[in-house]
């Protein structure tokens, strides 16, 4: 999820962008707030990794869920003692840690148009000081949320190691099915996701109901925006998403579009793709020939009709908060939900 | 610190091993029982490598230390429904992830004389499976010892990544001072061990008092140990150690003994160690040269010295525990110090 100017361009894109943008204030500055607490005690050279990484655009849609999660429950700032914005900057720390060691992993040259961290410090720097937010991040979901909170972020966290594992088992099984990549977005993705909004409705004292609504929102959301990120690996507009596209494939990574594909495939097809997949120069030139045998058997479309019926259950979940006071953050998260369907980059 | 073998070859050594023997048992039967029980929900290969990378010979100091300063303060399984052995594995853990990302930073092959994780598994498994024993340690903290030992533990490993920048910080500065490698060795090596000691207090509702004397404790056989280990990478039997001696020096890092022989030297023999450390080459070479010099002006006694007197400001914090009840506890943990002066591996 690139830049906050990004929703300027979905449907009701201004009204959202307004909507959010004092939470996103503050969220941000309980990041600067918290950053500058710790620079006393801290070697400079990580504080400035720190704030290289973690202050470049990032959107802040994880800590922002938890926030609008909270207050949909009914949690307010005059009556609480959590400082909810602190609390949920601890998302942030998390996604962050995470693209941190998987830059290194990847071996990545860019992130969000910069440098990425392991390119600007070394590799050294991006490990330690993705270790450091990781530790950081359980340490403030802990002290703002209490064990019952830690349990859910750690339990996301290690769901999210897991799927980055049965990713690695996954790589060159050309015979996945649908399952087995649910079972990767699940973990590497959008359990954390359920996690921001499951401890935004805890910490608000929501009944385990109200918590496993949101979590199921979160959960539905995130795989929708998994689904949509791989379809735009096929159909985005470079342009747009200063992306190139067909890496997915190039790479022989099996996304939800191509395994629809290669499961509906007549026998001649699916062959061919396989064959393609199979040998690495063929996945080099392959792609606009891949794209038309996926769109053949309608693995776009099956896919996207995938994401849609996901956000319509993520949008299902939030009709029983219908108290007056709630709508704005009801309608917030409402067009959070159709922001992941109709991005574009 | 090596396999459990080697308590074997320390002044009281036989009793000290058979002393500890049954706590190790039980460490070891709580990691065994806690990844069994994650076995059903994970990837096989996270699983895999997991017990590749955590049952390797290690001797289990850390949280063998927690459960010692546990019983010391008067915690026992009967009266306590903390069970402290699943607590303590939670330092083993951390360390654990401590070595799985150092040795993806230092490109290491071997690890206790097995390929390193990153060898046998890959950079990628090595970093992600460190994630997981991080996110993992710091949930098994938080519920076995609540919020207080979560804030101590999160302390300790934010500073360990604070340690690892400054000793980044340092490399190539020659002119560094003792506080400066005071502050490393600190934050990489003493602080966790204080946490290990300060946990055990802690969950044993032991006082503040109690709680800091324990981490005192710790910090300085921390240290000692830290300083014993610099020592040995110049002075270490090689058929012992198994590791070659001469490494911080070829690298140039600057540790206790090099910094106390460039403070204490005459300006000739101060620049020639400084010529030296400045070309690459001659770094490599001079091993031999150096170590004279170095001993010229008492580097290694005086470095020596340091930790003994760190190894008596240990000992002295456990004279206040004089109960009868747990006088085996106090000779074993004065035991381990006396094995970090003497350990010659």
């Amino acid at each position: 999820m690139g830049a906050t100017g990004q929703f300027a361009g979905a449907a009701d894109g201004a009204g959202l962008k307004a909507a959010i943008a004092p939470d996103l204030a503050r969220i941000e500055q309980a990041m600067q707030t918290d950053l500058a607490t710790l620079t006393g005690d801290m070697a400079a050279l990580l504080n400035e990794v720190l704030h290289y990484g973690l202050f470049n655009g990032g959107k802040r849609i994880r800590p922002l869920l938890t926030v609008l999660c909270y207050r949909l429950c009914g949690g307010s700032e005059v009556k609480s003692t959590v400082d909810i914005y602190r609390l949920a900057m601890a998302f942030e720390y998390l996604h962050c840690a995470t693209l941190f060691h998987d830059d290194v992993i990847d071996q990545a040259l860019t992130r969000r148009g910069r440098p990425a961290v392991n390119v600007a410090y070394g590799e050294t720097a991006a490990i330690l000081a993705g270790d450091f937010l990781h530790a950081r991040s359980m340490l403030l979901v802990g002290r703002g949320g209490g064990i019952q909170a830690l349990e859910i972020f750690c339990g996301a966290t290690t769901a999210m190691v897991d799927g980055e594992f049965l990713q690695l088992h996954n790589a060159s099984r050309y015979n996945l099915a649908e399952e087995d990549y649910s079972a990767v977005i699940m973990g590497k993705t959008a359990r954390l996701i359920g996690a921001t909004c499951e401890i935004g409705a805890l910490v608000a004292g929501a009944d385990t109901a109200a918590q496993q609504t949101l979590r199921d929102y979160g959960l539905q959301l995130g795989c929708a925006f998994q689904i949509i990120d791989d379809l735009l690996d096929y159909l985005g507009d470079e342009a747009r998403t200063g992306k190139s596209v067909g890496n997915d494939f190039r790479e022989g990574k099996m996304t939800l579009p191509l395994i629809i594909a290669m499961t509906r495939a007549e026998e001649k097809d699916r062959e061919r793709l396989l064959a393609m997949l199979a040998s690495g120069d063929e996945r080099k030139d392959g792609f606009v020939e891949a794209c038309t045998l996926i769109a053949r058997y309608d693995g776009f479309a099956v896919a996207r009709h995938k994401a849609e019926a996901m956000i319509d259950e993520a949008l299902a979940q939030l009709y029983g908060f219908d108290q007056a006071a709630v709508q704005q953050e009801r309608a917030v998260l409402e067009a959070l939900a159709s922001y992941v369907l109709n991005r574009n980059k």
